[in-house]
């Protein structure tokens, strides 16, 4: 069995633009190069607002209240290289200072209808559209194969590529 | 830190009845004697539907399409005995059909308003009156102490019981 990898991620809202991360710092990274938002694994008994608020705090320094994180969406993760991962998908209000150096990349203001633009996961660009156009949860499977290529996703419980 | 368990649990909904297993049937069992949905376990890369799919199917024999589980909200279940759990918590339309006989207790149909009665874990009370009266999406972190008293419950980041 696949170890599950359990994660938070958000991304911050200043009125149309999102709290984008550059991913240009880490070694080894499965996210080298590409455009992110904030978030990551989950420590011990958090609860996935628990995690988010956490992550964004080290992050980026902002202290955002437990409550204005808004839980949008679950994706299930899995590429045919092994990873498994539980994705919380979050949006939150963003603070008017600026975030503080991360060391995990470089962060800037994006406007939200730029960010398919930007080098993202092809997946990546669903669940931004899916943000945009839906206010309710949504449940996203997404498969990768071995080359990174999107082979499948199910958006509550229905196939939308084929 | 404490191995997370990742589980699902669906209330089957049939009119204004709920199925509700009775768990009598298993030894050492830590729902023994409580009345609670179906559920259980993920497996090796499955998504949240896919697992309550396949628990539903394994349990009472009903085959329901992936797209009618209706995702409806997390719970973040700790206890002070060490459990650490997140629950993905759905409903679906119950088929006609009765269910096939269970090996974890027996079924029954409860109606909605008379589920509080039977015996539940406290905190179950919490989300059975958030079914009824949300359509929304929400996330319950639940904390019990070492005698099973609900000592905490943070409702989408706020404290519900001060």
């Amino acid at each position: 069995m696949s170890e599950v990898q359990l994660t938070t991620l958000c991304y911050l809202e200043r009125g149309d633009e999102y709290l984008m991360l550059h991913r240009i710092s880490k070694k080894n990274d499965i996210n080298k190069d590409k455009w992110i938002g904030v978030g990551g694994h989950f420590e011990d008994l958090e609860s996935p607002e628990e995690c988010i608020r956490r992550e964004v705090l080290e992050e980026t320094g902002y202290d955002i209240p437990l409550c204005d994180f808004e839980y949008r969406g679950m994706i299930t993760f899995i590429s045919d290289k092994g990873d498994y991962e539980l994705m919380s998908l979050f949006t939150a209000p963003c603070p008017l200072e600026e975030p503080k150096p991360c060391d995990e990349g470089e962060f800037s203001f994006v406007k939200k209808e730029d960010v398919y633009d930007l080098n993202l996961w092809e997946g990546d660009k669903i669940f931004f559209r899916l943000l945009q156009e839906r206010k309710d949860f949504f449940s996203l499977k997404m498969a990768y194969d071995k080359e990174d290529n999107l082979r499948e996703a199910i958006l509550d419980g229905k196939d939308i590529l084929k």
